[in-house]
């Protein structure tokens, strides 16, 4: 049996809205100490890697680790059903489920329920799961060159504009700050960040951790794709490395992360230079 | 003649929002102590009720009982030149309109002007009027089995999320609860009310009379067209009895009330049971 | 070489959002005193005159007269990359750009700076130039019967409200009032203002200077896109005489004007007649 409950229906309904787009069906792995899952996007060429840790719920039973199948899209039509501060308590029964009262002959489902703690009123659905091949890809330990911090918004907003004038999204990064260029037909964008000088809000600081520089190109598609989650985290955290995936990072509440792996266009970077 | 004012156009358009997609034209029936209009939708499913007490307007004349026909496409068009703080009065000139200044050769016409009593500015929106046969069904006075009392928005909620999953909707009503169901194929949500505990907030109480318990199938699509109605009132009420046509209906500042009669699907409730 | 800095580019992003559907290729004229820019919408029906003097501008320097040709669908695109509050640098280099670092062997193209001066973030946006004929019409002195200033929006609202009805906006004007008519098949809506007697709030009135009646007939949809400059300025003035062109103007905040010239509809003036 699992059964976990959180605080608040709207973090799982930002987490699926995040990468419903880029995922169809997603193995949840769920372990004793966390819900996972990790997953190619359909065309293989972005990775997403979400942990939820036993932390960011307000109860957390898992006797065995379990493999949950479930679609993006009827899991996001389940979560619509939720008011963000509502509870939400996730269930799955075994095969046979006799404490079930509405599905029971319909096999493995999970059933979401949401309640609003000032309301007589409780909502169950649901969700017939899957099953999903569950490719855990090893993500060798990479010693990244360059990390940045940064408002994630600020991130969203720049992947946006220059996805006006281009395709490709370079990123050039050196002690004296990180640059995002966008070049196409009827023009291009350049936007600079130097690291902040103002320390004062550090909510909307932009750090910057530089071994050696770096200048990689992009698909801007996917990095659009992945500031979905922009919804999810003050922050982002981009680490870079020559010809070496980003890693796109939304940490969720100090106890949990999506991550967002996405290969360098190695043509582009050849023509740029 | 007849000529009557509202303190301010906002519920008109409101009322009007409420069932012009299912109604397409509509014969007003203006007595001396109200505005009524009963017409089918379209397909003859469901009936919609409206009443429009004296009370509800500032003045109010009717000389002689009269039929406004009236395009709810267009009367929604004529609306909408108003803001919802404007006044609104309506006049109906007799066929010789000597007084009518704009529309002099055009037969009848309802004319609504609006205005903002604190600019110097005036609007009248003539639209024309047209023929409609008025078919009063008598509405079988009935005693219905369950009488339910909620925040209109909970009920358009509920509604509005079941559709995301089945084209039925099962009620089901005991003293112990109403609970709302609907079933597909990629899962089921169950919403269930208990009858409230806390009466601190009347507005957002649930209550429900129940003489026996009912279950019953109705069609979501036109649970989802009723509560359009949800801008006019903060509460709707349900009646129900098995087998028999459903009531919704949204009092209009007690002066008046929007109800919406659908019968039970048959079929679907067979399966059900 | 041009270069102008205004001290926030919503200014900039409004004028251009106001007038990119009505002229697709822009010819700014840049002088020591004002950028300005006259064409004809795409049917050579609507004449766009727009001055920006150099008051306007934080800073400004222009070497010598110069024409900038750009597309205005390209100019928004690069003005959406900038917050409302960022301050907009605009830079032109000559033909051998040895300072440009972006854009080095591209000819000639327009920056835009735009930078927010609490971050240490600036973006750049290069945007290529084109040739376009710029023809000058002189646009002859008139004395008009009526000139009417009202608040933007109401003229705005009135518009839209009357294309509703119509495809011709008449317009009569005497010393009693401004009325407003737009007649069609579905009805008709006339909207009526009087000179403002309360005079607490300028901006709200509706102020009328007659010398001797008119009554004009103007396409509505020219007028509809005209109002898109609304957000320019609280006021616009209609500047109005019996079979000449109207003036619709927007002030920019008393250092420059957006104006928009139509001629009079004539065979549906003999209609109405």
């Amino acid at each position: 049996m699992f059964e976990a409950k959180l605080a608040n229906s709207g973090l799982l309904k930002k987490i699926v809205e995040s990468i419903k787009d880029l995922v169809t069906d997603a193995p949840f792995d769920c372990s004793e100490t966390a819900m996972s899952l990790q997953a190619m996007d359909s065309s293989h060429v972005a990775l997403v890697s979400l942990k939820l840790e036993v932390g960011l719920f307000d109860t957390y039973r898992c006797d065995r680790t379990i493999n949950l199948g479930l679609s993006l899209a009827n899991m996001s039509k389940a979560l619509k059903c939720a008011n963000n501060d509502d509870t939400c308590m996730l269930k799955v029964f075994s095969i046979s489920p006799i404490f079930l009262q509405y599905e029971e002959n319909e096999g493995d489902s999970i059933i979401f329920t949401f309640a609003d703690p000032k309301r007589d009123k409780t909502q169950d659905v649901t969700v017939k799961m899957m099953d999903i091949d569950s490719e855990h890809l090893g993500i060798p330990e990479q010693d990244y060159a360059v990390v940045c911090e940064m408002p994630a918004a600020e991130f969203q907003k720049t992947c946006k504009d220059l996805a006006t004038f281009s395709d490709s999204l370079n990123i050039t990064a050196t002690k004296a700050g990180i640059v995002f260029t966008g070049k196409g037909d009827i023009g291009s964008s350049v936007v600079t960040y130097s690291p902040s000088s103002n320390t004062d809000d550090e909510s909307e600081a932009v750090t910057l951790e530089v071994k050696e520089p770096v200048n990689v190109n992009f698909s801007i598609k996917y990095m659009n794709q992945f500031t979905k989650a922009t919804a999810l985290s003050d922050r982002v955290r981009l680490s870079l490395c020559n010809d070496v995936p980003v890693v796109v990072e939304y940490p969720i509440e100090e106890n949990g992360f999506l991550r967002f792996y996405l290969a360098p266009k190695i043509d582009d970077e050849e023509n740029m230079e």
